[in-house]
């Protein structure tokens, strides 16, 4: 039945990828809409070296939505030799550039890439405008770039965009307004999932759709962005930011992560979300990956997101 | 019913991507097997500056299999602008070079590019061994190399390989064996076609098949290579280097090729093929493509073959 649906996830980070990673085996044409407003690590620095879009967050989905995931992984990844015409090229990088440059532009190359790499859905930028996400914090400071505000130790109150509502990227709105099942996160809460809604006309596109709206919860708090962060304050966090009654259904991790992991979490401030009582239904499972890392296990998410698509039912046969 | 059948096809040249072209709309996993004893054009210059197995024809096939054809064959031809450090390479080049490199050698590298672009199908050289062709022609003198091969106007008694017997790439007899359906040509008789019949395995593995094999025989003759040559003699020259019964049935075309091209072809020698009387079911179709040159329509070459393969009872049911 899911493999009948459009499905569309949107969010960014590494959340983003783990879902796409897992829910691609029931379902090959995913939309995962990726927020651009990203000026940190070297995808920021590429952007203002290279005034495009950064790609880091849309070269990791693409890689996640492969068929072959880690021989692409290593593909993009690769490096040309020091010695040599290519010398230090990432591949990843140069398809990019080269699509780019037959497409006419970044964001062309990005809608296009499906058409040339075996990959089960498709990756859209949010916006092709360039973006600065803003924050203003609850004593009324304001600042600026996403790496800034992922670090900041005060709460936020709002997040905005600047310039403010640049337009959605014409193929968004309509994955958007087609889509049987909207996924929110798991990601960051502000600089992830959030940031998608500042986009002008996706509001508007999830209100229209008739879409089945599932939010996956974060597993742990973010030092700053969510210190102390409830599940009901992250609803509400998403609530303010969009409209009441944008989440049908809540994905929330039941697992408990292991206590060396806690303590290792706690010296930065991060801490397990904890589930408390929300006025939407919530489905609780299982999604912990037990490994270094409080994240999502992608084939557990991916099962959860099975299961809450099958507690709806959908009214319109699907092809 | 083609959907579900395994379809092998040997060849090479423009012959067989317009096959692949073609036929990749009625079926998703055909393996097209290509002869790599090339070495004339830029293939040739490639392979004796950098050892590897000459990329063109591996290449067109990719390309001829991939679902969005035009982008694909832009991007691989695009070079990058000679300002800049990856100053003129062309970026099918590049992605053959990261692909040899993470996957330990270039035949590595062309058996994995189907998970990695979006095509359908595989494309296989058929021996991974640096081999050259050379013909015994009917005065009993000898040629060495494929580009010279074509361009000879004696006879061919006899072509083989030297070093003689390469051993077949492993994947490509296991593709043979497992076959549905076979299909020989179309592209030139000795250098395109029974080139293949040469690499050591591959009559057996054919022979041990239960495939349905079909032979698409060429709208004009070749000049040198078969001047004068009809239906039949094609076929002998078939059977005389692999065994009598390797055809199951003729794909021949009926179309008459207008008179100007045909005086254009006549200048260099070549006319076309005579359909004479021959000991094997021989069904005949228009195949021509009605533009500049007498080649095979791709899409009435595909239809010609979903044709051939009704005319097949196939046993087995195929999931």
């Amino acid at each position: 039945m899911i493999d009948k649906l459009n499905i569309t996830a949107l969010g960014g980070g590494t959340g983003l990828s783990s879902l796409l990673r897992g829910l691609k085996k029931y379902n090959d044409k995913i939309t995962a809409i990726v927020n651009v407003a990203d000026d940190g690590g070297s995808s920021g620095k590429l952007r203002s070296e290279l005034g495009v879009l950064p790609p880091g967050d849309v070269r990791n989905c693409l890689v996640a939505l492969s068929e072959e995931e880690s021989l692409m992984s290593r593909l993009f990844q690769y490096r040309f030799p020091e010695r040599g015409s290519l010398a230090g090229h990432s591949f990843g990088n140069i398809f990019l550039t080269a699509m780019s440059a037959i497409s006419g532009s970044f964001d062309n190359a990005i809608a296009h890439c499906g058409e040339v790499l075996a990959i089960r859905g498709k990756v859209l930028p949010v916006t092709l405008f360039p973006v600065v996400l803003e924050a203003e914090l609850k004593g009324g400071r304001h600042i600026s770039g996403e790496s800034r505000i992922s670090k900041v130790f005060e709460k936020i109150s709002e997040i905005i965009l600047f310039p403010p509502n640049p337009p959605a990227a014409p193929e968004v709105l309509k994955a958007i307004k087609h889509s049987d099942v909207l996924i929110f996160g798991p990601g960051s809460l502000y600089t992830s999932v959030i940031v998608n809604f500042l986009v002008d006309g996706v509001i508007d596109a999830i209100k229209s759709s008739k879409a089945y709206k599932i939010y996956v919860a974060n597993i742990m708090t973010q030092p700053g962005e969510t210190t102390d962060y409830k599940l009901s304050d992250h609803i509400e966090a998403i609530e303010k930011h969009s409209y009441k009654g944008i989440i049908d259904i809540v994905l929330a991790n039941k697992a408990i992560v292991p206590k060396d992991i806690i303590r290792r979490y706690k010296k930065n401030g991060a801490e397990q979300v904890e589930i408390d009582k929300v006025n939407i239904k919530t489905l609780k499972a299982d999604l912990f990956l037990d490994k270094i890392y409080a994240r999502h296990d992608s084939s557990k998410l991916a099962e959860a997101i099975v299961r809450a698509v099958k507690l709806k039912k959908f009214k319109r046969e699907k092809k």
